[in-house]
């Protein structure tokens, strides 16, 4: 249970590429405590990139790498087969553009959250996991790998030392193994503000992730993902945001989360 | 003029990508003390760079950036017309890209040196090469541009305090003003390695660029660039370093350059 | 003079890519007659590719290929330089592949709008253009090359015997010699409907590209080209198309201006 | 059984890329029927495709597209996961891009022969195998389906009513299943060139796939695919062709093995 009552708050953000415009990052970073940021191989560029670190910059929102399949036409949410190797170098080559996108703003890359079928699949599949886990550990131990509670993702880090923040989805619901329910079934996308809240509340007030059917797997969750490419997501997330400094909560970002 | 008689050689390395091979990149790093490492964009993949680090950091070879325009298909070498803030962005996109596969096996990189048509153009396009320096300098002040003797590419480097080591081509004529005479000219490259070695040493002696008319504008050439994408590249290096050293030059890393 | 007083409407479309969207392609296809269909190198995917086209066929409207240089994230709009053999064979493989997509569909391709820097570059430099028409006819001496008004591109298919079919632009100013104004300077560009109808009507009734200070140079123009990217496009697509029709014109397909 | 005796030997050409060159396509034109021109996806691009339609013209080779995922940093090799419809568009995209390539060039691409990963898991997917061939068919129903001998994919064409060519592997050992032995496991490729043309022979005069046991399933082959990529193919591919003529086989183009 997190008794401080301390949570962040983080978004897919720097999603646009080249002329093509996806989401609208101004409003959410104005919510976010932390900014998944796009490397150029799902989407996000090195205009946009920089475009966003700067924006977070200026709202004191903390950013993380967000690296993808290289696999811009799929939004890189189209599952591949690489090689640990190939999964090691394709991680460490976008980590690295973005760190170096930031060090020449005066920033710091604090976090890494991989993308799309990337993430999915390290979230079932150990070995993968284990590939991602080891690129982050290899450019610097003291990234905090933020990856869906309850996932083998999520353990691989824990596993090699790495810090690990768990979060858990506003806007999805759970199964009783932990895992999301799949798009293609009803129910498993929460529209309405409010029912994402109450959601999301009832997991914080139980240190769980609670199920469709009501099963509790205890977690520390550290952080609420929230989507920001639909159309709602904005008013989605101020609901949210809203609703949890009303009940009390303290939003900071992902870089506060591991002293808690 | 290098009174130490130290030089360093450098060739552009690890362009193959994906399942093709360019060069003899195994026996190029026998013979150089730098690498010019592709990041990506004209050559080069996640792979080949890991690859060619390691080969690198198993002879003491130092490493650098040559990142190049994104044109895998020109090979890089098509002029383009982007924008200052472009060409920023896409050079700390790829050697912060590089700069995190070093870090991931414990390496630096410690040079840069665009690649290609980038490189062509800011030789004679001051704002072109103003907006790489500043590039390089956001990501580190201490990165060491390795720059044509004689270009704006390098004087806009020292201009903006980076440090610079100017260098010399092997297997190029030269025009009275510096500029290399154009492929498109007969006699502009230099195929025997008899010839290259006596139009090295006559450049290092005389602390000059010589020109084809025999023009001199004093330089002081800090390395020496060999091409290791032709079928006679190695063939004519090895005579180069073995000449070199023959006529008392100690070959080193462009690390050690600075302080000669 | 068009004495019959039928024109063609032409727009950019199908420049989405992957899931991002661009423009407002179904309001578009119900204002114009003719479509240019990004062929997938500076926008557009085969999907897209495929979407546009059906939507097309289902309101009639005819279709050509819109090849660009592969530039996705500058959107053609970056000025690049190959050769000659390179520009045929990238507009070759691009207006074969819509060929292909189109016949799958119990379509044909009728038209070939060059985009971006590609058409610009071509407007002006007549050996570019050459390349340009060379491709055309040899994929297919019918196809109608649509071309803008007095350009190197236009009088290069003339030249070499290919359908060409003039066309003006409705919301922007021409220079002297029928060059556009450049966007960079004050004026270029027409926002209001109500400017872009009276600068398109006049040109019509002149049978002339009318500069911005007056001057006429005769034209006899098949087609007025509406940009569908911007967000008052649809709105002034409509009260253009709406006041030429209130005017007496018919609105054909680009297909059915050869013949008047 | 072919009693003509009358064969056709393919080989995967035109996979180059740019600067990049892979395998001796000049070599490999003199000795095979038919060649399958890569399309620019996973190898190839318009400069390449057009230099191989005319290289296999001048010999009057016979010439078929080999489309393959969007995969140049693995050669098409990694297995992806797409959509019917994406597969669709991707093959009638890549197939009409040679279309008009070869169209251009007065010559017609008379067959289809998907690539790498893409090929070998339609082999075994019959819903993929469907989609690929709806592609062909949709395109133009004489297009010849180039497939491996009790593929699923050989299945789908057949029964979709497509002319289909079996294929043979000469450097491949096969399963009692008539699927290849996996190229992890030893004795799967064939690098000896008299073993190869035994092979081969045994197969054809059996009329049947000969697996490593010596189970046979009956095949009417009508091809033979010959790699180009190794740096034996051209003396494997010589030895095959000459054993083939001396045993009395007549050589032809994959077009002319429809009729006997």
């Amino acid at each position: 249970m997190n008794d401080l009552k301390t949570i962040n708050l983080n978004a897919d953000l720097g999603e646009s590429f080249g002329h093509w415009s996806m989401g609208d990052d101004s409003a959410m970073l104005d919510i976010v405590g932390s900014a998944n940021i796009a490397c150029g191989f799902h989407a996000g560029d090195p205009m946009v990139m920089r475009a966003t670190l700067l924006a977070a910059k200026a709202r004191g929102v903390s950013v993380g790498a967000h690296p993808g399949y290289a696999d811009l036409q799929g939004f890189g949410r189209r599952p591949q087969a690489l090689s640990a190797a190939e999964v090691e170098a394709l991680l460490i080559y976008q980590v690295g553009a973005l760190q170096g996108m930031a060090v020449s703003e005066g920033m710091a890359v604090t976090h890494v959250k991989p993308h799309g079928a990337l993430n999915n699949q390290a979230c079932a599949d150990r070995p993968l996991a284990e590939a991602i886990v080891r690129a982050v550990k290899a450019l610097d131990p003291t990234l905090i790998l933020l990856a869906p509670a309850c996932s083998q993702l999520a353990q691989a880090g824990r596993a090699a030392g790495l810090p690990v923040v768990d979060e858990i989805f506003a806007d999805r619901r759970y199964q009783d193994d932990g895992q999301l329910v799949p798009r293609s079934q009803p129910g498993a996308v929460i529209h309405d503000p409010g029912q994402a809240l109450i959601h999301v509340r009832a997991m914080l007030d139980a240190g769980a992730l609670v199920s469709a059917s009501g099963h509790h797997i205890p977690v520390q969750a550290g952080s609420i993902c929230i989507h920001g490419d639909s159309p709602d997501a904005v008013a989605l997330a101020r609901h949210l945001r809203d609703g949890l400094v009303t009940s009390g909560y303290t939003l900071a970002p992902l870089t506060a989360m591991l002293t808690i």
